[in-house]
């Protein structure tokens, strides 16, 4: 039974740090984390979920610590002797991470249900806490750039955001739909708020709210949404989210995610948590604002961000 | 163009053997090798053939020494940490081995010819003798023992040959054909010599004389048959053989080698090289006997095996 009294939409590496915070300040049982599978791709014949895996190994204690993605103590035996057999050698598969990789590809083949998979695979971690992919379904970004339409891995990974994003599309979400997983999260009697991960808004969190009823859920969950803001001073802790959000008109601090999470996701926030660098943004901020150190490199400070987000208080949240 | 003057019939270990041995002692383009793949099954979502790849590793110089098959200098990180984490360990998939397996299931999937991808894998492994599987359908070895009906690898690996054997069955044959490249090198206007490789014939060569119109083709490509036989003094180097010819109430030693592919194989043979020690068997053999030391441990061994059956003199051959 998935009764959290805290869920939190989450990406890949920053959005884990804060999973990671959560999952130590609660109780087992009390958090769920709804993943952003619009970075899942097919390589080599295997379905790989980067986010998701980001968070499992996270939460599982075996991620890659400076990394902050894959596994710690990896080799690369496979990769190694696939390129030297003329294979590709832009995304890196390390050995350990192609045990959970063939895994979840063979099941993904036999139509098995991702949320099913994840499922086991977070009970071979021995993690207690709910993974869920935000959809069953396949949502694929993509992104509309000067170097043309590009796969969501083509941009990231492939050719390191250096093309210039005109648009983003999150193809797939007329059909996709929220697992029955999801919408038991969402539907917790017990829960209390909905944390949105200092995660980058339009390549993690966006393709989670483009997911029609899962979007619709979130705002008639009755408990308030707080985000965790990803810039700091304007400026990234890693990734493309400043250049991302400037390409696309953007104002890239604190006030410019407040205000895509209000108008472009028409009021979904009832609250922010900015760095404290930012407190003088909070005033330009509609919605109850919390300043904290929000940068998290070590796990006081992952407790420390969680326990903010825990605490901050929401007077007159949603009905 | 496919046109040797010599084609092999094989199977993994001890085929390859000889494999490198006429690999060594032809010119490029005079050798091609048709391999078994009875023994190929789906594991963790991988299409794997063991003697396939055996053959080619052994031809590449990759193959791990003293097993006979795998990789040199191979590791396991995938393995173990799939292991760790509750999956099956009976299948001892290397790290370096698995680049060759994603490969091929990748294609394998999107339904490319077995033959195709393989020349593929040859050609990055710089192999010039064209290796051919025995066909592109599916042909599956399974046994019928005092277990049960077990797979082939349920039987072989997993089990290690222990149970008793009442009958092999060839699923599949009835509606499996020679690739065209098979039948282009069996065609060869420059073909001297068939050659039957000293590996079980029940498990190795029986699936390959399985396939109805490969078999036809054999005998009407108008050169001798030569075996070397796979047992000295009526003992394997390796493998079942003598175990599952008795179980199946055959002679174990060189005359039951002779008499199954007579008997069994419709008068398959023109003649047979066998070992020395088994020199005094020739006058019950019903077809042309040589005699050499049989047993392929060093280089030297392959070479002089090869050479004893490019040599062997075949007088009154088919027409």
């Amino acid at each position: 039974m998935i009764a959290p009294r805290v869920v939190l939409l989450c990406g890949g590496v920053g959005g884990a740090k804060l999973a990671l915070g959560l999952d130590r300040s609660l109780p087992p049982g009390d958090l769920a984390i709804i993943v952003n599978t619009g970075d899942d791709f097919d390589h080599l014949g295997l379905r790989i979920c980067p986010d998701l895996d980001t968070v499992l190994y996270t939460l599982a204690g075996v991620v890659h610590p400076e990394q902050g993605w894959g596994r710690a103590d990896e080799t690369f035996t496979m990769l190694d002797e696939l390129v030297r057999r003329g294979g590709p050698d832009w995304f890196r598969l390390g050995d350990r991470d192609l045990a959970l990789h063939l895994q979840r590809s063979l099941r993904w083949r036999r139509d098995d249900r991702l949320t099913e998979i994840t499922a086991d695979l977070v009970a071979q971690f021995d993690v207690h806490t709910t993974i869920l992919p935000m959809t069953d379904g396949i949502v694929a970004t993509r992104l509309d750039t000067d170097a043309g339409m590009l796969d969501f891995q083509d941009y990231f990974v492939r050719r390191r955001c250096a093309p210039v994003v005109r648009k983003i599309h999150y193809e797939g979400t007329r059909s996709a739909v929220m697992s029955p997983e999801v919408l038991q999260a969402l539907s917790s009697p017990r829960l209390e708020r909905i944390v949105i991960a200092p995660s980058n808004p339009l390549l993690s969190i966006a393709p989670i709210l483009s997911i029609p009823d899962l979007s619709d859920q979130l705002r008639s969950a009755g408990v308030p949404i707080i985000a965790v803001a990803p810039l700091i001073g304007g400026r990234a802790i890693k990734g493309p989210t400043v250049k991302l959000m400037q390409e696309l008109g953007m104002q890239a601090d604190a006030c410019g995610i407040y205000e895509f999470y209000t108008d472009r996701c028409a009021g979904l926030l009832d609250a922010i948590l900015i760095d404290t660098a930012d407190g003088h943004q909070a005033s330009k901020i509609g919605c109850v604002v919390a300043c904290t150190d929000t940068l998290m490199q070590t796990m006081a400070d992952r407790l420390r961000v969680a326990q903010s987000v825990l605490e901050l208080s929401v007077k007159g949240g949603r009905p």
